[in-house]
């Protein structure tokens, strides 16, 4: 049995439409979480999130899609456990909150209101890539900048132990 | 891999506070879902919920909890699959939604929720000892009432081919 | 200006198709609940819940909608206050929670949904020809029922002083 | 009666805790916002909310508050329409779907959760000494920065015609 204590969650954030280059960083983080034995949580959909499983996938590991409408079949062929949540674009909030650390890769809008859920969370937050945050330009960001994939994942295991 | 089109879950919904009854038939339904090979999804807290999980653990099954609140820590220690909703209650019509099918037992005005939810996403309710309902006293009830927690599994697993 | 803790909202919830008799029924419903400088809250699309609101509306009261969808260009026209969830039927729960009283007419699933939801948040709930409820079939319900539209809407006012 | 579709509604967003500057700003806006005759909609806490609906109080102006928790006592005092959404901080998503236009001031994670789904939804964005944004270093931020209270107000009320 997993122990729900000690098994962990990390997210992988980003848009449903992305560029090659995030596309393959996506699979690659998704193929190293799953090296790690680490359970790869997203929103479900296409994009950096089905490549991300993809990549889980062929490491053998487990992919959690919380998708935002009504039906599982919407999600990305590379679930494996789909959570119908009916509550839309709120359900980012469930994404986030189910993980104890967050990679963002690319990502538009929806990916800035995880950012911020997952600060307000007070979950680490990693970025491939991603959004650049500032408050009065002065701060230093809250967002853990990778360079690559390898890095990205390593960084976030760090964080959660 | 599981292939979400075709792993089924059955949900299995019922009150934190619940008879010896209940929990004994909760943990019977759980034990056969796990032998069917079905996936166990529930609100993954305490009573009904935590002696289904029980009983599916005991079949090796894999139990979802999907959680109120804001911590996995609330989960009840036989969630295999915590999900951190941060929605409250509202995360009822998620636990039904990502269900082909509902197992409600004995349970209190949240589950009624819940059946609301479920019949209103036109999946079947199997019924132990749960609630009644009716509009004007003559119509059939929509939920189909099973005598023992073997006969609630086998209609449920009917229902969903 | 409106005292938060001494404005009393009252819920209407009542399914979006509907018979002649519970359109009626909701038109005066709504209608008397204005009348008694009371808020109506709903969620804020057709049949029973425009009923109520075109009937407050006529008595010069404010109605809320609380939307499911995207957009507040989906309320019906007698909704003065749209809120546009974003969440779904899961804003089913928000409907009753920001009222102090529910008045139950008709309804489908969905209606049952918000009784349970209402019943768990210990909120008085009216019914006017809606479902009825038993555990076991030897408990009394918990659905105070009302035979006419002003009986419904003064048992209301009654149970939240 | 309130036109739905003619009424403007602009979500004024900003922390439970702010500085004194932030606050003063916020009340301006409130009182602005609600001199212009649109209606205020925010999250209903302390702060700059408090803050934002103090100053539409002032300007006679309606105020509505969607509230994260299970109880209205939680809003400050000056919200004239509490919604009690249950859903937690979910309820971001409301805020700002509820609205034309948003105008965020000062704040913190749950500020940026909201700027992100308020850029999703397509809404203008006016800020005031708020995040500033960037992908990539190399783009210009959606969010429209403006100097002072009264232009974020009328910049707010230009973009939404």
């Amino acid at each position: 049995m997993l122990n729900t204590t000690k098994q962990k969650f990390i997210a992988v954030i980003g848009g449903s439409q992305a560029t090659p280059a995030e596309l393959e960083a996506a699979e690659q983080v998704g193929h190293e979480i799953a090296r790690a034995g680490v359970v790869l949580v997203c929103g479900g959909m296409g994009g950096v999130m089905e490549a991300a499983c993809r990549g889980a996938c062929a490491g053998d590991g487990l992919t959690i899609g919380i998708l935002p409408g009504e039906s599982r079949l919407h999600a990305n062929e590379y679930v494996k456990i789909p959570i119908v949540t009916g509550i839309g674009y709120a359900r980012n909030v469930t994404v986030v909150k189910s993980a104890q650390a967050v990679i963002a890769i690319g990502g538009s809008y929806g990916t800035l209101s995880e950012i911020g859920y997952a600060l307000q969370s007070g979950l680490p937050v990693v970025g491939l890539n991603t959004w650049g945050i500032s408050r009065n330009g002065n701060e230093k960001s809250p967002i853990i900048e990778a360079k690559t994939p390898t890095e990205a994942v390593e960084t976030a295991l760090e964080m959660i132990g």
